[in-house]
């Protein structure tokens, strides 16, 4: 029987989500959760991946098993602080956690003054930053593009094709938020576009460069990386 | 001339908010950051104090100087990410910080699902909540009493008689939130309340029961504190 997890995770004090041999992983952790209650190895296949510090607030997988799963209550009292589980259901033989998703979306999040509380989950701006320009900067996001200039270089996707659906910036309290949903993301994407357009509100790139940058399909073309602390998936959909 | 410095501070790292010999200190820590630019010593008085793990969205001390105060700017860069100033400003020379203000808020923040965001900043309750009887009996907090009830023993405060004019409950999207305001609180009051309404939340007591405790002047007679990390003092009045 195939299952999906729903989950939430705060990355900053792991490698990433996608297991490796040498760090601590998110689904590292979730297969030694699923190991010590079942006393049986569960592969765990990811909607997406997300690098070292980059959060979480709703991410799926999904699982094969013959034996009825754990509750979501048994694996978060196993699973650290840091991870929590929502949901287990079962799902059609042929849905994929990864393939099957429709779209995703992410949120970026800065503060514009000092905040005690978000050290882990916002990225602390201290330069001015003009939103207009970065919003109208984000618009040229929108639509089927070929997003080469915000992918990390030696990624092993088949295309750098992706439709974005939304992508502006709104002030929220503590600064402003970046929300960007697309069919899918190439490597490092959200953080070279949040990067690129941080340029666009410093007024060091101008709403038109920036349009330029997307059609020049250059990684050397488009800005920094934002830090990944600011950097969540938020939603999944099927 | 007197100045006055409004500032917030994670308390999950620090031994409380007032100056102790051993132990790391959020006035400790600033009154440092004071002498470090300054050379020469300054004292803050606190507008009150917080237990350790208690966090203060808005905090205000006063301090007395001869030369210009340093910029907040200048202190948040020396200042530990957990600790934000965000303005000081000069007062008259017999405004207190402490004594001068007039009312308090405290938050206190719940969890009724595991998050993995907010280890530090609310607390986790596994069980189920009645939240009707929780705001019927916070009604009786309001007005003049004795406290005595929800005051840490062998503490030095000559009275303790409090007004309270706000004390409810309100959902949110992770859990609930306690707003409780009055014009001074005593040692440990909003963790023992707190603490106290929640065994009503679990129906272990009545909201009469809970009255009941009020009027008995007891500390014996009241709940457990509730856990520091979900406490915030949210704002101070002049």
């Amino acid at each position: 029987m195939r299952y999906f997890i729903e989950f939430a995770y705060k990355g900053t004090y792991y490698h990433g989500s996608q297991f490796q041999p040498n760090g601590v992983t998110v689904q590292g952790v979730m297969e030694e959760a699923f190991l010590t209650i079942l006393r049986q190895p569960v592969g765990l296949v990811f909607a997406g991946r997300t690098d070292a510090g980059v959060h979480a607030m709703q991410m799926f997988a999904h699982f094969d098993l013959d034996v009825t799963p754990p509750t979501p209550e048994r694996l978060n009292r196993l699973l650290p602080t840091d991870i929590a589980v929502y949901r287990i259901f079962p799902v059609e033989a042929d849905k994929h956690a990864r393939f099957s998703a429709t779209s995703r979306t992410y949120e970026y999040r800065i503060n514009t003054r000092k905040s005690p509380f978000t050290r882990d989950t916002r990225t602390y701006i201290t330069n001015a930053l003009d939103f207009d320009a970065m919003n109208a900067a984000a618009e040229y996001l929108l639509g089927t593009h070929d997003f080469a200039s915000f992918c990390k270089a030696h990624t092993d996707s088949k295309t750098t094709i992706c439709t974005v659906t939304e992508a502006y910036w709104r002030a929220d309290a503590e600064g402003a938020v970046f929300t960007i949903t697309a069919n899918r993301f190439l490597r490092n994407m959200v953080r070279a576009v949040v990067g690129t357009l941080l340029d666009v509100g410093r007024q060091k790139l101008s709403p038109q460069e920036f349009e330029a940058i997307i059609q020049s399909q250059s990684r050397q073309a488009a800005g920094q990386s934002a830090p990944s602390e600011g950097l969540f998936l938020t939603h999944v959909r099927y």
